[in-house]
């Protein structure tokens, strides 16, 4: 058993006053007794095409270094939702995640970009300025493995399906829907999610700030492998908890074994 | 453009009122314009391991010519639900098709079989009698394909994605879904194949019969590949008729394509 914190906050076009923010929440968490604690879907950087190259900077860079450190300081495992990455003249989405000693146990690259034209609703390329990543990323904690995936990613049940014959017992998914799609999908997708693999599920969305450059959807949530609602935010600043038993986890997988009745030589 | 009817009926342990049923149904919902018709899970047969052996009948059977002959005499497509069939002394639950003319254009034996044991719920083993199927079902019709599968199948996304990869525009699925695992997981289950697909998608459940050896949920629904209900029953007797318009699925799949951004590779 452990607990879970989803930091849902607002970022800022100041990097420096984005990571003040990031520090307030995470100490926060941590002092509440969090020992996973996950961030939303591109804090540092304005969610814009205009602005991803502009804030990109190298995994050796000051925000890694700060959440790395932050990580240590506070002794907590850190997903550290994503941040706008650039590597060889390329920029990518990625969730950069630290043990308690600050190491970095993995690196998600979003690997499926964003590119919607609603009719009525909202247009977004992301493919415009961002590379995708090439890989499923599923990471070792003393309490199991966890996958990482970031927003659209969850658009595609075979990711999760695969992170879950990966060993992943949780999915962290950092993540920004809008006003088209949050109201219609966010929900049912996070829940679907969960329920198909038998895992838990938490998705980490930014606060809305409908002042802001892009508009996010907030409700972050936190779902159980019986795919339940254990937390679910509204669209304001807050803090999401919930403790995550994956003893639970293995008693829904022995009543209601989906993972043994798979048949692959069907599909 | 065509309409398609679920008739969320009743069975009985008498075959012959059972196909009577099926006669009332069928014809109303071809008088009301009905082009595709479909029936739900293991309609002349009690949802029981004690029945399904002694019910079963083979292909050649009464059961499936008077299917045959009743798609024949109103002209409609006929998805007939699920059956107990026999065949080499193996029992299958199995979906017969049927075209306008009465011809068999498909048969779906259910691939996965319900095993469960559920904490204080249900427990049952369709695999104390029953043999699965071994391939998924696409069936061809002057509007495009269907996939057609049963019950518990839906709990597996990947058989889901095979069949709209197979030209699957619309899924229909008989089935039966208890009074621990409806209230839980048939909404959500239902919408999020329609969603991540982009297919329509279609269950149907028999009526809730309390003194039934079996208590259905009911609640057969029709999701648009939007992920909304287009309709959808409470638990009581009824026929529920949409509108199906693949022409509003494939503005869906321009506007958000899905199917186009997956990523086989990575899976």
């Amino acid at each position: 058993m452990f607990k879970l914190a989803l930091c849902q906050l607002k970022g800022s076009y100041d990097k420096e006053e984005s990571r003040q923010t990031v520090r307030r929440y995470v100490t926060e968490a941590a002092s509440n007794g969090a020992d996973v604690i996950a961030l939303p879907e591109m804090w540092d950087c304005p969610y814009s095409n205009d602005y991803f190259r502009e804030y990109a900077e190298t995994a050796d860079g000051e925000t890694v270094k700060f959440m790395s450190d932050l990580a240590a300081e506070l002794g907590v495992y850190l997903i550290g939702g994503s941040i706008s990455e650039i590597d060889d003249d390329k920029v990518y989405n990625t969730a950069f995640c630290f043990d308690r000693e600050g190491r970095m146990i993995g690196r998600h690259r979003k690997t499926h970009l964003f590119d919607i034209d609603v009719e009525g609703g909202i247009r977004f390329m992301e493919s415009d300025t961002l590379t995708a990543g090439d890989s499923a990323t599923v990471i070792d904690t003393e309490f199991g493995k966890i996958g990482v995936a970031i927003c659209y990613d969850v658009r595609f049940p075979e990711l999760f399906r695969r992170m879950t014959l990966d060993g992943a017992r949780m999915v962290i998914l950092p993540a920004a829907f809008n006003m088209t799609t949050g109201p219609a999908h966010w929900d049912i997708t996070m829940r679907a999610r969960a329920l198909d693999n038998q895992i838990f599920f938490a998705a980490n969305s930014p606060a809305r700030d409908e002042e802001g450059i892009y508009v996010a959807y907030g409700n972050s949530c936190i779902v159980s492998p019986w795919g339940d609602f254990i937390a679910h935010a509204d669209e304001k600043e807050c803090i999401l908890y919930a403790d995550i038993d994956f003893g639970y986890e293995d008693s829904i997988r022995n009543q209601l074994p989906l993972l043994k009745h798979r048949r692959p030589e069907l599909y």
